[in-house]
């Protein structure tokens, strides 16, 4: 008994024993996770709060007083001395690496022995008045060396003259109306338009189509004065002296225009500047609305419509030349710009990711300005300053994302977004392949009202949520969101209701991530009430009174609203680097296309005639839009069952959410543009900055108005709406599952 | 005591109880692999063993002879019968879909009532000599229907009338040699050429340029005739009354003709005819050598040289027309060929990744053939169906490939590559992500002697290590390996002690795969002896002695050629797909870069005065290549160190491995020619079959001859060198860490 007790005993332990250890073995094997990486899982907010709460209006107040304490010309030494600076604080701040990025590109600056002015001349060649030299510098600026004076860069050289035309903005619709309903040619004048409402360049351009001989840009009070605002330095208009400076290019995306699609490193060809791309080929000149007065007063000749006259305080009329008592005088340009090719420096600094190295979020903004750039750029330059000490505060507390962040300071973006391009053209295959976002970083601010979102429809989603979570810089709206404050203020009324969100356009450094590489992109700003405030983007806009002063007296005293657009552009990029999945959205892309083809349709129905003779068809894309909306909504929902512990998985989805843009890019490009390649969103060619949706589309059927050929005309519509309709049904496709 | 006694055992026990659970979690915890993928380790070289011996000689004979039973022109209703018929066995043999594909495109047939054939006329304009309408149908075949007369696709109706010019192969070099040293326009002529030497496209482009009216081509037994070999069907040369057919389009990669750079589906917009790409816009037709006695034996001007010479016995002339006694005859074309739109469809079937179903390897060859295609294609489809059937059955056994295999029949090869390119057209935005490599299985066998493979660089060293584990298929040869075997007879004495493997042209499906989207691909087949063997392809080419006894009697009477073949192109397939780490190899391809900058500056350095004068350097691209170098041997020391067990650094690696061909691609394509946009290979702008390294700087450098400007010649080609440089330093970025 004793033995048989024994051996029970024996048995029972044993099999204790065995379930124990196999208890022990099952727990541990599931205790286990299935990848260690699932650690980060929802990591990213905890980390946004902190991350967001860092950033401090004082720390930007300070960036923004450093970087504008002298003017940082693109190609000038105190540019590079900025960039330098910039380096040794981003390293000082943390990032894993920091270096300078050099091009040599093509600039342009006034000669200056030889000063770039405006004459009237009398019948002996006279001249009875000169344009000034350059601006009254702004007090406490006095002895401030190196205020490049207002230019027009990469003008043409020569002086030319002649008689002078008014064409209203210099819009082509101004240009059909002055030589259609007119009659009047401008070819050999020398023309005069007011700055505002289009791109600069395509001002010149239309003015070169036209045949003038030169032209003279000027900044009229209708456009570039607020109502009961002072001039500066008592508000923030601008004053009579205040001129617009910028550059005439049109580049359509080229980059340096001396090496079109490749980088503008030492050994790269360069064409010889007759065959640089976009270069105007007449002498451009801007002045102020004290000098215009004296070109505009004695003119002669018939009296525009309203819509042509601004608020100079005198009669418009649209020439050509002057009246009676003057008509002996003409207009003379003395215009002796030089091109240059010249070195340029963008600092990059990484984070590098600590899953997935290979897929980067870029936060890019320029650092070089006309003169200070007290808005234009620093005012989003210290914002990125203040992002990139938020995220080294939260390295050294043993964060590290997901994904690689890269900062960027781009150079020379004045001079065409040449910094950013040639670097876009620099590590194009690294970036095509591994690049999940872009936002932009030019100025933080341009009004006093609300926040202004631009971006590719994927973002929406992200932007609302991140809104949700960052306070209203705005008095009395303590408790306020962000998105609350914007949404009161600018209702996307029409399509639905919450806050408005715009297309991306151009004219800042987006451009070759978005247009040429299909990168998803967006920008944010601080920005005024458009329905009130009709002026153009700002008042002092590249003038020499873009101070730190102005910020800090009237656009941000508090520099909440800085910190506001802090918040969300840095936000969008510790979101985007972080998540574990990516925060896009494929839904609110079918969103925006249908609303596009519905637009685009819309337009072509404007000749009904045509569209039946010539069998013009909008069926193909709205099938393709179809098909796009049902393969979004799949995808989503697959994405509620997706088994994030699977790595694999995980990555599949979010490349095809990260290679979603990139299906809406043409490696044959826009007609004519082959450096813009985006179906869907490219500038207007009548526009830089304004984004047009479908702008194959748009762009042939303006051009049907003005063709010799209408069913060749059509035909290229046609074609256009077939590539459309075949790019989204392609792009369709990338969402369903793989094989 | 006892009590005390208790409480130890109880203590003991739990003690015990204790260390046993954590033994057991420890256990559990480590024994649980870090990832499941683990399992998948090594296991591809298992699976090749049994996937190359699952193939099969006879299966590919009953293959073979299933599919060349009937002719199966594209466009036809028996190349559709064949299409439906590998849809239903490829889904028998298991695979996860199969799907018809269809496009439609321009295809080009003669006219049933108006056929096509050459006179010759007298004075009175009276038929003298008519070239035959067909050619003598071979035994066994005398009551098939449907077979397409020989003509060249595309060709322009007319019936030019002239004096013939003989102008050689018709290469730009006998152009020259004709214009320059003879003294001899063809303006207003009709040109007789001989197959041979050089894509015909090119013929006919050279004699469009050089002014000729229409363009005849015969098979010359020079270059057609293997000596000792009697004509079909007592042995596998060409017979007299043998014609090849073909098409004479000039297409540069850019598919359908009517729509370049967009899939042709029904909503694609198409281009007019005369918008259309590579279209000749002269008469051209094909002759066997029996007719060309007739056109040749009576032309009289000057004896040729030498090398001008073929082997029909009569006395070569080179005109213009004819000699003495026959001065008054002419010749004429009557030509009514016609293009037309038809529907064509490709077959893609697919065995979805376990793992990575989101990474394509694809093996695609055409179906189409301008008869029976007893060589070409069904030689090469008959291995690609014994390809599907084996990795049918290994599926069956459980087995499934880590990554996507995609399996493609495509159809109009013959006319342009058609179903291949538009289907990459259609896919381009997944292939560009996706792809990993893309195997080419055209013609099988071209020659009884040993393998050739072309492919691009990364591809060696596996290309080498599969056939080392394949069985040399020659009698005599048991135990000893394909690699072996293929060494001995065709070793890359110059290079290295290896097999020969040459770099990719053009002429078949892997066109748009390699050279516009930039995947790394290969093809293999069976060839002939090169050094002894100088007729061009294979006599029968194109014509109807491409019959199935052809290969049963001569080319592989044991089929195991074709097995060898089968197991090359498969092997390939399997291993790229199911091996964890890619095998590719940038080694290889820095190697290749440095041979191909060194023979392309040496080529320079034919000109060494203009080289200096122009300031025109090498040094560039010769240091992108040490770059390249540099980073590729970084790249694959790393690897050793790799930690496979993390999906994520593997999927990086991978990553960096996939795109290493991606980088190669310029989005803005080699000069006047945007579809051909990998600036390592493309064809000769001279010959589409000739694959060319660093083809941008290879043209550039032919144009300087003929050029009017030496300077803007010269500075073409310093550009051509800094695109280089730069597309070699990019790639090189692509091998160095991430982030």
């Amino acid at each position: 008994m004793r033995k048989e007790n024994r051996l029970i005993q024996w048995i029972w332990w044993i099999v204790a024993v065995t379930v124990l250890f196999f208890l022990g073995f099952i727990i541990g094997w599931f205790a286990k996770p299935k990848h260690p990486h699932n650690v980060n899982d929802n990591a990213s907010s905890k980390y946004l709060r902190e991350f967001l709460d860092e950033m401090q209006p004082d720390q930007i107040r300070e960036h923004l007083r450093t970087f504008t304490r002298l003017p940082h010309l693109a190609g000038t030494e105190q540019n590079l001395k900025y960039a330098e600076q910039i380096k040794g604080e981003w390293q000082g701040f943390g990032l894993d690496s920091v270096e300078m990025v050099p091009y040599d590109v093509l600039l342009s600056y006034p000669n200056k022995s030889q000063p770039n002015y405006i004459s009237i001349v009398d019948q002996h060649g006279n001249e009875v008045f000169n344009t000034s030299l350059s601006e009254p510098v702004p007090e406490g600026y006095e002895d401030v060396a190196n205020i490049v004076p207002p230019y027009s860069a990469f003008s043409a050289q020569g002086q030319p003259e002649g008689d002078l035309v008014y064409v209203n903005y210099g819009r082509t619709e101004d240009f059909f109306q002055l030589q259609r309903e007119m009659g009047i040619n401008v070819t050999g004048r020398i023309v005069i338009v007011r700055y505002g409402k289009i791109f600069r360049g395509n001002k010149v351009k239309n003015a070169m189509l036209a045949g003038a001989k030169g032209i003279i840009m000027f900044s009229d009070p209708a456009d570039y004065w607020a109502s009961r605002v002072q001039p500066y330095p008592d508000g923030w208009n601008l004053p009579g002296g205040g001129v617009q400076r910028g550059n005439v290019l049109n580049l359509n995306g080229a980059g340096d225009p001396l090496t079109p699609g490749y980088p503008a490193k030492e050994y790269t060809h360069r064409f010889n500047l007759e065959d640089g791309v976009g270069l105007p080929k007449i002498p451009v000149h801007p002045i102020g609305f004290h000098d215009a007065v004296h070109l505009l007063r004695n003119m002669g000749g018939q009296i525009p419509p309203n819509n042509w006259k601004g608020a100079v305080n005198i009669s418009y009329r649209i020439g050509p030349g002057f009246i009676e008592d003057f008509k002996s005088q003409k207009v003379r340009m003395n215009i002796h710009t030089n091109n240059q090719v010249t070195r340029i420096y963008n600092v990059i600094g990484r984070i590098r990711g600590a899953l997935e190295p290979d897929r980067y979020v870029i936060l890019g903004g320029h650092r070089d300005a006309w003169v200070f750039g007290g808005i234009d750029p620093m005012s989003g330059a210290a914002v990125v300053h203040e992002i990139v000490r938020s995220a080294g505060r939260l390295l050294n507390k043993g964060w590290r994302p997901r994904r690689t962040i890269v900062f960027a300071s781009w150079d020379a973006e004045e001079f065409g977004l040449l910094g950013s391009t040639e670097w876009a053209e620099d590590n194009a295959k690294l970036l095509q392949e591994r690049a999940v976002a872009y936002i932009n970083a030019d100025s933080a601010i341009e009004g006093m009202y609300t926040l202004r979102v631009d971006c590719t429809p994927s973002l929406n989603t992200l932007v609302y949520d991140l809104t949700k979570q960052i306070a209203s810089p705005e008095d009395g709206e303590e408790g306020v969101s962000l998105y609350e404050s914007w949404h009161k203020r600018d209702n996307w009324t029409n399509d639905r209701d919450a806050p408005r969100i715009s297309k991306l356009g151009s004219g800042s450094d987006f451009e070759a991530y978005f247009i040429r590489l299909g990168i998803a992109a967006g920008r944010a700003r601080y920005t005024k009430n458009k329905k009130t405030e009709r002026y153009s983007s700002y008042p002092v806009y590249h003038s020499v009174y873009e101070t730190f002063e102005i910020v800090e007296r009237f656009y941000d005293p508090s520099f909440r609203r800085l910190r506001a657009v802090a918040q969300v552009r840095g936000g969008l990029v510790l979101l985007l680097a972080d998540s574990q999945l990516l925060p896009l959205s494929a839904d609110q892309y079918a969103d925006s296309l249908g609303k596009y083809a519905q637009r685009i349709a819309q337009l072509a129905q404007r000749h009904p005639k045509e569209m039946e003779m010539f069998k013009v068809s909008f069926e193909a894309l709205f099938s393709a839009v179809e098909n796009f909306t049902v393969a979004s909504r799949d995808f989503h929902e697959r994405l509620q069952t997706l088994n994030r512990a699977d790595p694999l998985q995980l990555r599949m989805v979010n490349d095809q959410l990260m290679y979603l843009e990139r299906a809406f890019i043409d490696p044959l490009g826009l007609p004519g543009r082959p450096f813009y390649r985006h179906v869907i969103f490219a500038p207007s060619s009548h526009n830089k900055y304004a984004g047009e949706s479908f702008p194959g589309i748009f762009d042939s059927l303006f051009d049907i108005e003005n063709s010799a050929d209408p069913q060749k005309a059509w035909e290229e519509v046609k074609r256009q709406i077939s590539i459309a309709a075949f790019t989204v049904h392609a792009a369709a496709m990338t969402l369903i599952p793989p094989a």
